[in-house]
């Protein structure tokens, strides 16, 4: 008789934002003449960059002719394409280490986020900061490592709180931590760790045989320079962590679906037996086995984000964001109430000063959207530390940024 | 300390196709002068129709443009595809109990066979017909499911035994089948399943409450009327099975990766708990949490399929095919050799006669590789019922695979 993975059954049903998305549905069904402004959305607004668009057709072209056809690419990517990211995001960047073949290309972060998961031996104990990112968490949940669930939290997991009295900075477990997630530039508090901060963690994971995965998706967004860029740039990572990158965020790729993670040959893990375990060969094992390559049209439209064009189009694009995020800094700071992020990331976390009382994030996510008919992502939906925060984020046109900023200096809660 | 997944360290190393690719390598560097025919090959020859390359270029366009770009969709694919799917593959042909909500588009039948074993429960026992498709028994060993190794087959799995003497043909399990893995058109033998043969496994599954994953890939190359180009043609089939597809075959989307998987609302089965258990829900919640939709522009050449030039296309493209595996067929059938497949499916599945001892596969494919310089994939690679048999595929050219027929006519062996 079948029987289904019984961690579905205990995986709480919503995720945060079909939540949101539901909240905002029946708001916009109650209030038709209202104009809302979602200032919630992890996706982005503009359009794709011409160069994008223009490597998009001409590979559309090639493939409806007979010398420019491709069928299967390999599994981890096109040599062309890995070759870039290597030689542009890492060797440029004074970090040698990393090569084409430490390279896989995907079909997004969150997929690899997911899947990467099939890597880890059964009985490893996951840490994840709070608040953070639900995929980490729930991916690890189907896969049986999650325990009992308790008020939002799972007995197996450990938790590396980041409370708002550490102004949302990580600080090491001391519990055991087998599987590190981290996210810097923070989503969703907009946190940027500093290569002193950033150093520590990979010490740690070098001292506990750790497995860091690096959710390096904002790294674009970084302008401090002692903020590095990959975990890389810190002596020994490329031995503990696997970093995990997106072009959604830097030219409007979340609709066309590709990012890539890097998995050092340099890895140095085992199996239970204590034989050696290469995750870069796991990696590739695994992709074959139950993933077939990205697209053709879409590698190609990755791959001109590295000529000139293509980087003054990711800069234009980070730019427009960033100028988004540093207004509606401004304006949450000139309330007066507690802001952070919107520097280094496209995420600005902030908890509103209210009259009275001492509401939760939803409900301040409720009035904000009655009131001022702004959407946010309530805190507390990535983690207990986020309770009493929203996130805003950089993402809309550069118009409804403002005129949000503009309800938001009305707004009274 | 981090520990890897050990399923790792058991599964043998290499991959039958990648097997396959070395040796063909190591032939052509030994052989620079020699002109090898691919006849191993999975992947096809003709570039994709204009029709799809005019769609990709168009929605690139869109993409462009502020009114027509389209960030993230939704996980389970646009409903204008889903709708498409199963309005023309399902409804029209009469099976009524599909919709668009039983639909999930996904970049791949190869993605959804391995990602799909997240929902299995940890002690189900899989049951995978031999020879057959590797991706079935390396994901579910991958997850913990194979058990011991010896001589290429697994402890825990139930296998179904389709030998020569019956033609290939599968019978019942005798043993326990919580999972049976079905792919007809069969890849790699090309036999099809009439609709009472397939009949009496959806009542089996009935019986027995099995889940069947009924691998479709090659149904657009079913002609005979009494084979059915859908399990949900048998009736029952809705509540025991789930139908994984792809266009990669139909229309040339090996290099664009494009599917889909049915997954009825009407699927009836339980956690251990016994309380029920939602497949469709499941799997929604799984793209959900690891994985974030197929692109747009790749949408919209799926959905190019549908309109009259699309469906042209598609049957230029079977036909061609087909009538490839049909001349490979004859050729092979005129030396006497023994051969099944090739009708109703682009694979021809034949046994060399030698003229003396009794040479396995992997002998015969370096024997046919060195003297006709054509590639095939040796059977036993799909399992031990495979031993002595080879695949040959009608996805090259119709040039290259006439001259293959004319070497193979000259072959002795």
């Amino acid at each position: 008789m079948f029987k289904a993975n019984d961690n579905f059954a205990i995986l709480p049903e919503s995720y945060l934002f079909s939540e949101v998305a539901r909240k905002i549905r029946e708001f916009r069904e109650a209030n038709p003449d209202k104009e809302l402004i979602r200032m919630d959305i992890g996706d982005v607004s503009l359009p794709l960059p011409a160069v994008v668009v223009d490597a998009m057709r001409d590979a559309a072209t090639q493939m409806g002719e007979s010398a420019g056809f491709h069928g299967y690419g390999p599994e981890q990517g096109y040599e062309f394409l890995r070759s870039l990211i290597a030689e542009h995001d890492y060797v440029r960047r004074g970090i040698e280490c990393i090569g084409a073949d430490d390279v896989f290309v995907s079909d997004g972060a969150k997929s690899d986020l997911g899947n990467f998961t099939d890597l880890f031996g059964k009985n490893v104990r996951i840490a994840v900061a709070e608040p953070g990112y639900p995929v980490y968490v729930d991916a690890n949940v189907l896969a049986g490592r999650g325990g009992q669930e308790q008020s939002g939290r799972w007995s197996n997991f450990t938790y590396i709180e980041c409370p708002a009295s550490a102004g949302f900075r990580p600080s090491l477990p001391n519990d055991r931590a087998d599987v590190i997630y981290l996210c810097y530039p923070n989503n969703p508090t907009g946190v940027a760790l500093t290569r002193d901060e950033l150093k520590k963690w990979v010490d740690f994971a070098l001292a506990n045989n750790s497995l860091i995965i690096f959710d390096s998706a904002y790294e674009a967004y970084i302008t401090d320079s002692d903020v590095p860029r990959s975990i890389y740039e810190i002596e020994g990572a490329e031995k503990v962590a696997v970093e995990i990158r997106s072009f959604s965020k830097t030219a409007g790729f979340t609709g066309v679906r590709c990012g890539y993670t890097v998995v050092p040959r340099t890895l140095r893990f085992t199996f239970d037996s204590g034989e050696p375990a290469d995750l870069n060969k796991m990696w590739r094992r695994r992709q074959s086995t139950k993933f077939n390559g990205v697209g053709y049209v879409v590698q190609c439209a990755a791959a001109s984000l590295y000529t000139p064009e293509g980087k003054a189009a990711v800069k234009t694009h980070v730019d427009y964001y960033m100028r988004n995020a540093r207004l509606l800094r401004e304006a949450l700071v000139e309330k007066g109430w507690e802001v952070v992020g919107g520097v280094n990331s496209p995420y600005v976390w902030f908890r509103p000063t209210v009259k009275e009382g001492n509401p939760g994030s939803w409900e301040l996510f409720q009035k904000i959207l009655d009131t001022a008919n702004l959407s946010s992502t309530p805190g507390v939906g990535f983690g207990a530390c986020g309770e009493g925060w929203l996130r805003f984020t950089g993402f809309n046109t550069a118009e409804k940024t403002l005129e949000a900023t503009r309800r938001i200096k009305e707004l009274t809660l």
